[in-house]
Order: C-alpha cells, then structure tokens, then sequence
C-alpha cells in the first residue's frame, strides 16, 4: 500500500518555506457596520509557513476554515475576522509557526453632494492579520481604498503668472485659477491593536478629507460646478493628500500605543500624463507623534 | 493501431464553430516605419471557423503560421501582415471560409511640448484582418488609442457663471475658467481597402488633435502651465472629441471607398465621478460623407 | 447671461453618434433568486445614441435612472432591470432612439463535490438591454461566465500511443491516461424573449455540464482525485465544449422563438502553452434547431 | 510676483514621505544580451524621499532622469540601468537620502522544444535599485517571470490508490498517472552584488528547470505527448517549485555574499480550483547555505 498523504512526507535537509497557501478565493460575507448587517464579497489570501522537514502544506485546511467563519456571520469586523482566521490557521497547521490573511472587497456608503443629495459611493474596504508564534506578534490592520480628486497647486500658480504676465491678465486672488486635476487613489492601512476599535468608515472619510474634493456618481450642474470650485480652492499634490491623512490619523488615533502601525498612499493619475504620480509614508504612531508637529499648510497659492 | 489525429475525426451532426483558434500569442516584430524599422511586442489573437463535420481544429498550425511571418521581417504594416496571416489561415486550415487575426502593441512617437522640448510618448497600434470566403470579403483595419486630456465644456460654464452671480466675481471672457478635466482615452480604427495605405502615425495626430490637449512625459513649468491654457482653452465633451476626430478622418480619408468601415471612440476617466464618459460612433466614410456636413464647433464657452 | 445647459446646445450638420454614457458604474443590488434575495455588486454600462443637432448627452441621468431602479429592489431579474432601465434611459432622453445597458456581477452558488460536501462556488453573471425604437427592438439578454476543467483528448491518445510503441507499455483502455488539463472559462448568453424566463443557475449548469469536470473550492483528497479521474474520463477540446453547450441549450430552450439569440465561448488557459485556445458560436435558436443536428460524440479516445 | 516654484516652498513641522515619485512610464530600451542587443519596452517607476521641511518633490526630474538614459543606448544590464538611475535621482534631487528604481518588461528566449524544434518564447524580466545615504546601501537586484506546467503529485498518488482499490485496475509503476495540472507563474529575484553578474537567462533557465515542465508555444502532436509526459513523471507541489529553485540558486550563486538577497515564488492557477496556490521564500544566501543542506528528492511517487 502506497501512502497518500503526499504533503504529510517527512523530507530531510530541506528548505523553510515563508508563505504557503492559497489566493483569490471569493466568498459572500455578512459584516457587522454602523448601520446594520451589510454583504460584502471577499477577496481572501491566506499563508502560513511550512518547516524544511515537511514536504507540503495541506492547503484545503485554509479553506475549510475561510468557509467555516462565513457560516458564524455576522462578523463584527473584517480585521477581526481575519485574525481570527489566523489563529485558526495556526492551530489547525500545527507544524506552521507564522500565518497571514489578506481580504478586500468593494465596499458602499451613502454620501452627501455639496448641495445635500443623496448619494452611494464606492470605495474598498481591506483587512490584514499576521500571527507569528516565534516573535509572539499577534496583530490586525483594517484599510480603505478611495477615489477623490485633486488638482494640482504648482500648475495653478505657473498658470495665473505666465497669463498675467503675458497676456496682462489680471484675476483677483479670492478666484481660483485653472489647473491640471485628476483621479487620485488614497489608501490608508491602519493597525488596530488588542482592545482598539478603528471603523474604516472613519477612515474613509479621513482619505474624502485629504483629497482637493471628494468626487460623487450623481451631480447635476450646480453641484458639478460645487465640486470643481472647491477642488480649485484646495489644490493639493500627492505629497499633500498623504501629509493631511497623516495629521488627521495622529490626531484621531493619538490613544493608540506607539508601535501601531500606519501606511499612508496616494496615487495622481495624471491629466497632463500618461504616467502617475505617487507619495507614500509608511511608519508608526509613535513617529508621528514624536517630533514632526504638522501645522496645517496656509492656502499654497496665496 | 489507434487513431492519433483526433482533431480530423470526422463527426456528424454537429455544429459548426464560428471562431476557433488562440488567444495572447506574444512575439517581438520588426515593422517598417517611416522613419526606419522598429521593434513592436504584438499580442496576437488567431482565428478559423470550424466545420460541423469535423472534431477540432489544427490550433498549432496558427502558432507557426505567426512565427512564419516574423521570420519575414520588417513587415511592411500591421495590418498588412494581419491579412497575409488571415489569407494563410484559410490556406492550412483548408476546411475553413472565414479567418480573423487581431493585434495589438505599444507604440511610440517623438513629440515636442507647447515650448519645444522633445518627448517619447506611448500610444497602442491595433490592426485586423478578416476574410471570408463564401461572401468574398478580405479586410483589413488599423488602430491606435491614445491617451489624451479633455477639459469639461459644461463644469466650465456653469462655475463661471455661479461665481459670477453668487460671488460677484467677473473674469474677463478671454481668461480661460476652471473646470474639471481628465485622461481621455480615444481609440480610433478604419478600414485599409486594398491598394490603399493609411499611416498609424497620422490616426495618432487625429487622436491628439481631437481631445482637449495632447499630454506628454516631460513637462518643466512653462510646459505644464501651457497645456492647462490650451487644454481650458478647448473645452471637449467625449461627445466632441469622437465628432471632431470622424470630421478629420472624414476630410483627410475622402478618398477611400464609402463602404470604408470607421469606429471612434472616447473615454473619459472622470475626475469628478468614480465611473467614466463614453461617446463612440461605428460608421463608413460613405455616411460620413453624406448628408452630415460637420462645421467646426465655435469655442463652447463664448 | 450665458446658456449653462450647454449639452442642449442645438448644433447643425453634425455627426450623429451611436452610443454616448457611462461605463464602470458600481452598485450594491438586491436580486431575487430561487432561494431568495441575494445582494450582488453591479458593474453597470449605460448608454443612449445621440442625434446630429445636439452638443451633448444628460450623462447624470443615467446614474439618476440606476440610483432609482436600486431602490425598488429586490429586483426580479436582472436581465429585466436592464430592460427597465433601457426603457427608462429612453424616456429620460427623449431625443434618443436606442438605448443599452450591460451589466456583471460576481454571483455564488452552492454545489456539492462528488463525494457530496457542500462548496460554496462563484460565478459572473452578465445581463444586457437593448432597445431601438426605430427597428422596433426591446431585447434582454442574460448570461454566466463559468470557470471549469478541461483535459485535452489529444494529447491523451497520443500520450498512450507513444507509450504504448516506444515504452512497450500497454495500459487497459478502461484507466483514462494522462493528458494536459486546464482552468477552461465558459460564457454562455442568451437572449430572453418576452414572457420567456430564463434562469441563470440552469445556464451554470449548463457550462458546468459541458467541460471536462466542474471544479470546487473545498477538495479533500479522494474528491480530489474524483474530479481528476472524471475529467481525464470526460477529455474535451474548447470545440466540444462549445459544441455540448449548445446541444444542451438547443434542447432546454428548443421552445424559444427562432430569431433568439445564443453566444457560447470557451477559453481553455492552456497549461502547456502559455497563450490561450479559444472556440466561441454565435447564433440564434433557429439555427441551432434547423439542420444541425448533434448527436453526441462517443468517448473521443475510444 | 508671486511664487512659482510651488515644491521649493519650504514648510515647517510636517511629516517625512517615505516614497514619492512616478509610477508606469513605459520606454523602449536597447539592453545588452549574451546574443547582440535587444529592444525592450520598459514600464518604470521612480521614487526619493522628501524631508519633512519640503513641500514637494520635483517630479518631472525623475522623467529627464529616465529620458537620458535611454540615450545612453544600449544599456548594459537592465538592474545596472536602475541602480544608475537610483544614484542619479539622490543627486539630483539633492534633499533626498533614498532612492528606489523598479522596472519590468516582456522579454524573449529561443528554446527548443523536446523533439528539438526552435521556439520563441516569452518571458518577464524585473529589475530593481535602491540607494539609501543614511544606510550606506546601494543595492541592485535582478529577477524573471516565467510561466511553466505542474503536476500535481498528491492526486497522481490519491488517483492511482483509488482505481487500484476501487476498479481493481492496476498500471505498472514506470506509467504516470493521470492528475490535474496547471499553469505554475514562477518568479525569481535576486540580489546582484558590486562587482557581480547575473544573467536573466541563467535565472529562467533555473526556473524552467524547477517547474513539471517547461510549456511552449509550438507543439506539434509528439511534442504536445513529450511535454505532457515529462511533467507527469516530475509531479511537482508549489511548495517543491520554490525548493528547487532555491537549491539551484544556492549552488549557482554560492559564491555570492551571505548577505544577498533572494525571493522565489511559484503560483499555481489550479486547473480543479477556481483559487491559486502559492508557495514563496524570502531570503539570503548565506541562509540557504548555513544548515539547510537540500538532498534532492527521489520521486514523490515512489
């Protein structure tokens, strides 16, 4: 009789490996939010790491145990969920010292134009955990994905000066001038500690607060209009985006214990250019509160 | 002995297949340009129909059909290599009527910016061929899509006149006023007859003259703030961008047959919405020609 | 004081375009299924044509008209809310003469593995409005995309023979050999005649019915080995399994009228190549009834 | 007259960036090959850091960067390319202390089939370089994509036990056994130390040996049988690709500095799974040296 456990067979003098598992796998969810019971459709990654003495991971385990958390819905976080799908990856690989679970998925809140309309938006909700018994981590991150808008601060001012100049044309200051402006990506991942709560609704509206203007599905004219007004007396670059993102969640989040951690992008899909622009900051609370003291940036084109 | 060629079993009552063949074929190929020959990375689809006689279709033949041609190199043009291919297919495969070839590949061009300076700038080139036997119908196409910026005709006229009546603030007609603008993504692509060329390059000036300002890589100060001038300048619905590019491919292809097959199409990546604008228009030059006499629009905003 | 509606500026001796709105709008929607609502996140186009005379098209319409239809949910099809919503772009727009809307959606299913544990597996469906006022034209379509197996009947015989004269190595015809087998994407969408009713999970079936083997998330070994042994005993070609699906919607929907429309592709991601096979038929149920009559194919490898 | 240079405003108490710079910029490049040069097309991005006291970054110098060294034509390896480009930005860029250059592109290799026919094949090739001041590290690393075939061991076994047991059917030893296999996205990344050389080729040649089996584009029947054959006597787990790789990584490069990094993922697009599997480890060589002393595996099967 042959064996058949083929992963189970105990190699010699092998290599460790550092993330085993499966990606892709789509499931329905039902997720506690502010609102009551909302279905999100996962996107879900999930690792953990195999000894050189063992020749595979028994993958089905993964999803066995993706599966079994949908059936005890409604979970109440999705950073939530996925640590508790790590420790379960943990206990039930009990060769494996270290797992890890990604998750995203499109996410849906109603929103207001600037003249009041209702409106529903979308935007990505993502979900990190990573256990690793050696080092005795134990840790949960939730994020969001954002479309905004931004319109570019330096264009705006070279644009006014080259048509003063030149052409002799005079706008007064209190009008904002034309510029470049574009879609941009802001994400935010956050860690959220043991006995924290951070509600990735509070994050999104941080990364609406950080772009020139948030940008909406529904606009008749006036609000059109609103939104490029406000856009145009908020320039801002990428560099900004990401800075105000930052001295929001320092300010929100100053409880948090130093070493939680916090990445901050955003992505300018250029209308001037094929190519993007992009600004990034990955670090802790503890940095951001230690030192670099934001004070908010006066209007750049004054 | 059993039978090895299972594609040629012959079967009865079944279907006939009205495309069958492969997709993503990658291959490097030398095409002749005017300025030289250069190297483009195609993607390329290849296609027979199948009788309802036979199991299945020889598919490695269409893989040595497409190395076959690179070994011919430069190819005079895409699109006439896209023929030649198509006419081999129905050679080899002699069960078939009908063959289609698609390709697509990135492409570039020197341009200069508003003041001069050179650039490199990224386009895509596409081309097709179809035959078909039974109708005596041998096509070709060619294709290109082109990033460009459109500036919003309708945000630029309202926010004017919003500020003016609420704020008070009146600028000056001539000073161009803020709006919201975007990538715009136009592909075009008309028919080849035979005995008649038309220039990639010349569909990618179409394009670029077509959208509110062309973009580029490189862009210093003065460059960045002259394309915002003319981009607010030139204010483009995607309804404006397909229109004025079918009234210059009307104007410059005149010549060709009027069942001459055109498509045009335009896509705005909003800065202001999370989804896009569309406009497209499939037509021949023949219906161009007749009856929709295009004026240029004057300049929307006055 | 200045037009603001610029869109409903009257132009002359312009260009008529074919389809003018929005692409990439997302929404959260609630659908009727057999066992109840289900929520599915909506990836919505929607367009209208636009006449010579006008400038533009009310785009904010269109997401006025999905926002609406949203809110009468749940929906009882959602070929029949793409049907609503054409009709209603119509009105809205009422210089219009066609309208479509196309719609995706990730959509899941239970199913059982041969050994019979339940799996929860996802799908995409596809659901298309047409409506032509001047042709008299009100279609609705709806379709699946479905991921499966395939295992290559060619390969396979020719893998025995070589065995078999090479190796001296005689396997009993009753033990299915090796052959190369692949992640095989079937698309099925059929059109959906007034008063008909057509439902998605029986087209999964369908596509399921018609690869090598279906596939499942959750595999314990011996299921594993299930659909390993059933796709090797089932090898299909792309054309085949274009060919077994129309056999099977033939004689589902033989009650349709003629002119119904059918699309049935199949891409096999081969696992030796790495470019694509692909087979795809477009016809209409008459077609399919008249002439071709299908038989089905015995065991190819016998 | 009012500021132009809007980055150079220096600002007080903000917050460090960690990466702010372009992203996708496509350029053909002429690279230096074993065989006479070839034309790549280039998707680059380019990043610094920005101190906490500059507004931002000056973007359109990592464009000239890029455009200058396209001149300098052809390159001599494409990681010498980035790290030449990463220790330009920092000059440049004079307030920044890091720097990092990422860059992929297609590529292709001429490979002969298991009958000894020619083929083109394709492949990625990934360059990367980052320079760090305040760290003293300029490092460069060079890595490939590769698509391959694998075999599943553990269904080869569970398959054959089960129709032994089941049907009674017995098939002699030296017969693999039917199981599902796939296409398998190998990559390998690695890190080229000062003074170093590493060819790309060298790199697909070890991760085309690691897979089942290599897959090509042109096969005819005898080859289509070979190819299926070798990778079904080679099954192969995600989790034994990366081994493999690894292995022959260690004995390739041993004479690197311990301190070199590598990275080795395999993916499998599981042909029975809608997911994919992957395994993946990140590493030094010094590591894969120290202790871990891999003895090859005899067949899984056995």
């Amino acid at each position: 009789m042959k064996p058949t456990d083929v992963q189970n067979i105990r190699i010699s003098d092998s290599f460790v490996l550092t993330r085993v598992g499966v990606t892709g796998v789509k499931k329905p969810m039902s997720v506690h939010r502010p609102k009551g019971a909302v279905t999100v459709i996962a996107n879900i990654d999930a690792f953990v790491d195999l000894p050189q003495t063992l020749k595979g991971s028994h993958m089905s385990r993964n999803i066995e145990i993706i599966n079994e958390a949908m059936v005890q819905e409604p979970v109440k976080s999705l950073e939530a969920m996925c640590l508790k799908l790590a420790h379960t990856l943990l206990k039930r690989h009990d060769y494996a010292t270290r797992s890890e679970v990604m998750l995203t998925a499109d996410y849906f809140l109603e929103r207001r134009t600037p003249s009041g309309r209702p409106t529903l938006e979308n935007y990505k909700i993502m979900a990190k955990a990573l256990c690793d018994k050696a080092q005795n981590v134990y840790k949960k991150m939730i994020g969001v994905e954002v479309i905004g808008m931004t319109a570019c601060p330096c264009a705006q001012v070279t644009a006014r000066n080259i048509m003063n100049e030149r052409d002799n044309i005079e706008v007064p200051d209190n009008v904002p001038f034309i510029t470049h402006n574009q879609r941009n990506i802001v994400s935010i991942m956050i860690e959220v500690p043991e006995n924290a709560e951070i509600e990735a609704d509070d994050l999104i509206d941080i990364a609406e607060s950080s772009v020139s203007s948030p940008t909406y599905g529904t606009l008749k004219r006036g609000d059109e209009a609103a939104v490029v007004i406000n856009a145009h007396s908020n320039p801002k670059f990428v560099e900004d985006v990401v800075r105000d993102a930052l001295m929001r969640i320092r300010d929100k989040y100053s409880y948090l214990p130093d070493d939680a951690l916090v990445t901050v992008r955003s992505t300018a899909e250029e209308s001037i250019h094929k190519h993007c622009a992009m600004a990034e900051r990955s670090t802790t609370i503890g940095k951001l509160k230690e030192g670099e003291n934001f004070k908010p940036l006066p209007n750049t084109c004054a």
